[in-house]
């Protein structure tokens, strides 16, 4: 390829300071280094995290950078040492990795590799500890390890998937963060069974996307809970069956759900990032048995609180990050399945994306 | 027998007032009603729950009572409709009813039965919402559905287990509390498995059947942290393999484990009651999958907290109440389990309790 080696000039927004417009600046982005690839992004997505590290209020954010991490594209070129893509792959770059070699990636037990952590987690690469964006010489730096709001972005190899070429990149981008999560935290953190009565707080994409993997397991109930009751007409397309909103009530909104379920709900989902919230999730579960899984993330130092007798009679707290999916060996079999399941279900929560 | 349908008079530890002195007594013991067992109480120890209702902090706490619910005893009598256990059976009174017929009990979720707890909560029998207790006419409350300080007691059929009547009393009575706590908090609740690593907070009775619980579950690392160090010499015959004392070090003992431990615990179990050390038992955990396990009973009103981090990131806190043993199906099987292994580890957990 002619750009191979070489740096490229594209247009990426950029986020020169917390709070202030992105703007859509050249930069020059260098060619991969060793186990890195440089993608080209069709698509990109937005997702509250970008927001919330845009706002200023995450205090790992590190500006000037390059957001976004819910994306589709193709491979441009590799550094040395890449083995697993080449040129022309679609993939979807993944913000959480997947090295295969690490102690988490063998526990069997997490998917939260923490391989290039180090480095994505201050924008740099790995390889030099530098970033691979720069204009006019000053350096840009990289977000989640992935900054797919640019044309052209470089990713460590262990944090990109190949997926089948013929799936619908503006589709599939979502499976970059968004979905996976709502899904896995389903199917792989709380494992929720057929019959099951659940609660999703937050009708957002991520709730939705919830409510599509609890129907998809079987659940008889999947109560709905946001302060927006326009939501629950596009909410009831991805499977939820009853609504609530806590403000047209008097009650603490635990106290409703355990009298609407006789004692409790058998699994609840906080799709918000309020730890006020993640506490009534907590609350509304059954005792014995009910287990409560924190998919929203809370703004930092806020911390969750509850009487330790919840957890004594049984109930569960959990998380979820990327709804325990492993990135690169699982992120291909969403769109596989993606793509087998067209105008069913999970069709429903591929919405949209922004063209880059 | 002589006894069956009358009052009997016996001797009881009677807790007239909070804080005060237990007073021995000459106390009236009514016979069974329909789904009531009336015991002879012949051993019985003394729990941290009792001291703490005795202590007054107890909201739930009503006096004047008879306290006490780890024992052993044979049935005196039996009320109209009992079935499963007949006058000279061994037992041991669970406080921890298990009446086969709730949804709790049909779930196969939990052990926490809820049939008579509307009645053991408030100190009465569920049968005529009366007790079974009287001095010179005056009512004496009941307590955890056991009120085992009295030499007779009336329990639920659904609260007492039928035990292999060669079991040596004194010893097995401890089955009936803090032992199949300690042992469930490891095999039921978290589940441990072989080669993992394990901290267990606390070692009074509960760590120390926590560690032989982790110590037959395999356990490479039995990490024991307690501010007294004299524990540790005892600690060491359960299995503990390494002592930590949070006073000799600087670092907060969360951080001071995750060095020691190449990134945190696989299981911790916190058996204090004590909330700010339910946290660092939580955040010693490794992320990606280390349990957390609420053992100990925090005093009224207290709460837990953490950063939702933690959990996001794979952490799972979860509490247990009688280790998740179903009571009258389990203990029996516990008993076997003792006598099968007397002079082996599990012996080691039975150390003594007070005659009747």
């Amino acid at each position: 390829m002619a750009t191979q080696g070489q740096f490229i000039t594209c247009k990426a927004a950029v986020a020169w300071e917390a709070n202030k417009p992105l703007v859509i600046e050249d930069v020059q982005v260098a060619p991969p280094q060793a186990g890195e690839v440089r993608v080209k992004i069709l698509f990109t997505a937005l997702c509250h995290t970008d927001a919330y590290t845009w706002s200023g209020k995450d205090p790992e954010g590190l500006f000037p950078c390059i957001l976004g991490h819910e994306a589709a594209g193709i491979v441009e070129s590799v550094g040395e040492g890449v083995t697993e893509v080449q040129p022309g792959d679609h993939v979807i770059p993944c913000y959480q990795a997947e090295c295969r070699e690490c102690k988490s990636c063998k526990s069997g037990k997490t998917n939260l590799c923490g391989k290039v952590r180090a480095a994505t987690g201050v924008g740099i690469m790995m390889n030099d500890r530098k970033t691979r964006f720069s204009i006019k010489g000053k350096p840009i730096y990289h977000f989640m390890g992935t900054s797919t709001f640019s044309q052209y972005t470089v990713v460590h190899d262990v944090s990109v998937a190949k997926i089948d070429p013929t799936a619908p990149l503006e589709k599939v981008c979502l499976l970059g963060c968004g979905v996976p999560t709502g899904l896995g935290a389903v199917w792989n953190t709380a494992k929720v069974e057929a019959g099951s009565i659940v609660a999703i707080f937050g009708l957002g994409t991520i709730g939705l996307a919830v409510a599509e993997g609890a129907k998809a397991a079987g659940a008889s109930r999947i109560i709905g809970i946001d302060i927006d009751r326009k939501k629950f007409d596009r909410a009831k397309d991805f499977g939820v069956t009853e609504f609530v909103n806590p403000k047209e009530h008097d009650k603490p909104i635990q106290q409703l759900l355990m009298d609407l379920t006789d004692g409790g709900v058998d699994y609840s989902f906080e799709c918000i990032g309020n730890v006020s919230v993640m506490r009534a999730a907590l609350e509304c579960c059954h005792k014995g048995w009910g287990t409560s899984v924190i998919v929203g993330v809370a703004a930092s130092g806020q911390e969750i609180s509850t009487r330790p007798f919840q957890l004594v009679t049984g109930r569960v707290w959990k998380g979820t990050a990327f709804g325990g999916f492993k990135s690169r060996s699982q992120v291909p079999l969403l769109v596989d399945k993606y793509l087998k399941e067209v105008g069913s279900s999970m069709h429903a929560c591929m919405l949209s994306a922004f063209e880059t």
